[in-house]
């Protein structure tokens, strides 16, 4: 593995190694800054794999570009390592791969962070590996793959992390101190890691941004500062936002009434940007709706709130992405 | 004129005459059965002037085809007699005009009958012509231009009209017997006219199916029978449907909830149909949706009733309507 020389190990904790599922925008984004400070990364590639063993991967960000001519590549789980930590960077819609791609990398104390959009897309992997062995992580991150091997980093890239506890917060986390190693690793790579006690809470806040402009944005055909400019639809945002938080109040995760200001206030700030569900839309793959809108919507359920827009959102969704035109079609 | 001479006078009672303003799909259709049965109509057309004078007005029925070969075609009001009663078949988004196309017909006792989709359209003419002189009707059709001077007809054609009585339901409407003779001669055309007395129920039934269908065939680019085929829409269009219900409960007027059932159920039977609202958006048109859906939401806002997925209906609509490509843009 090339180490770019620029970087050098800000710490002397004992690292981890890596591997990282779905090196797509946010995997080959994560990964590459991780590789880049000198830890042990495993990268499994699919369509890219050829292109990045002869060419490397790329990364254009605004924290600053960078390329690794070589990184560890694989396109088959079966020929990498074992793990101290897998990160799962795949779509949430590709999770019924992950009883193939996840048991060839486990150890007896391999711990699985997964960095999707949504609620409790944790459980997936949860089903695959078992208690006590799963952490989740929301991703601030403004990230699109712009060809084989390159990723343009655009904003953002904070990862909030911590233990999944299961569909009703009862079941144990991995070991803290797993944990923390992860968050130094990250912290040592550049990343904005930070570690929290509820997950929960903060997937809530993270789907206070995605439920109104990740649907929004598919829906009117819109990218986030068309959105935010056109009165109507700035105001549609504001009032799905404020719908989530009441959503996640009942749900039993207290958010302060004034995150639905930051939320729009931060999205006025950020650089014009096509939401991955709306790249997705547009490029004829499968959008998370079941994950960012329907276990949402199910959370509620379960508690008998009632969430008239987010349900109507969910619904729109299906629909459209039933109905595209056939080139677009999901496979 | 020209009266078809397969249609015979049905009753003896002394005819009224009447004045088209909007000859399109629902104006052409409707005087053209009036004046097919042998009334006195005098028909205000716009762009199609030329061409029925020339080659008269076409109607494909599903009640039977016909012809008028000459009709009393007029293209300035200025131009026009006065009438017993003028019926408004613009669309409401044309409303600027009546202050100039209804004063030259008016009479000390002319009654206009203004046929346009929505809640309280009779308004804008109401402010036009006075209290006591306006009244609004429903109508239960499927019906679009085909061409110049050529309506297709393709189902229903019901219209339920009565006495308006202003914003807040305390002022006086037209003589009841005006609107009786009104309604004769309507049914003697072969219209199927029922006069109610309670208006703003019968247009918070009829929005009961043009909020969801309007709405989401323009939201979605759909028809109504995709729109009822996939079941996220089909839920979809069955909870907006009893939002306006319950809406129509809280602002005074009593409907079942059964009548959401009805509207499902006769929009599963009706032929697949592209609605006014997504012809209009398609072909660049201004859409309704001040008519529709704000004055829905106002008149739920003036008594503090939550209207959560009507609105965000009227918020993406808007949003649709500004942001089509350059061709479609309204006028």
């Amino acid at each position: 593995m090339v180490v770019d020389s620029q970087v050098s190990q800000k710490s002397g904790h004992m690292t981890l190694n890596y591997a990282i599922i779905g090196t797509g925008a946010l995997g080959g984004f994560y990964g590459g800054l991780m590789a880049r400070s000198g830890l042990d990364v495993h990268f499994l590639f699919h369509s890219d794999f050829e292109h990045v063993v002869q060419h490397g991967l790329r990364v254009d960000s605004k924290l600053g570009d960078f390329y690794l001519p070589k990184v560890q590549a694989y396109r088959d789980v079966r020929d990498m390592p074992s793990v101290d930590c897998v990160i799962v960077g795949l779509k949430s819609t590709q999770n019924h791969l992950l009883a193939t791609l996840l048991p060839p990398l486990m150890r007896e104390d391999t711990v699985v962070l997964v960095l999707q959009n949504g609620l409790h897309v944790e459980q997936a992997t949860r089903d695959v590996v078992g208690e006590g062995r799963v952490a989740g992580g929301c991703c601030f991150l403004c990230s699109n793959k712009v060809g084989p091997g390159h990723i343009r980093h655009l904003d953002y890239g904070r990862i909030v992390f911590g233990p999944y506890r299961g569909l009703d917060d009862s079941e144990s986390g991995p070991p803290s101190d797993r944990l923390q190693a992860i968050q130094q690793d990250l912290v040592n790579a550049g990343i904005d890691g930070q570690l929290t006690d509820d997950l929960t809470t903060a997937r809530w806040r993270k789907l206070m941004w995605n439920i109104p402009f990740n649907g929004l944005s598919v829906i009117l055909n819109a990218s986030t500062d068309a959105i935010m400019k056109d009165p109507h639809s700035r105001n549609l945002a504001r009032r799905v936002s404020e719908e989530v938080r009441q959503t996640a109040c009942k749900c039993g995760s207290a958010i302060e009434p004034e995150f639905v200001d930051w939320v729009v206030d931060h999205t006025d700030e950020m650089v014009p940007y096509d939401s991955s569900m709306r790249l997705d839309f547009k490029q004829g793959r499968p959008i998370e709706v079941e994950a960012i809108y329907g276990n949402a919507m199910r959370a509620a359920l379960r508690r008998g709130v009632e969430t008239p827009i987010l349900t109507s959102l969910y619904q729109q969704l299906h629909f459209l992405a039933a109905h595209r035109p056939a080139h677009q079609k999901d496979a």
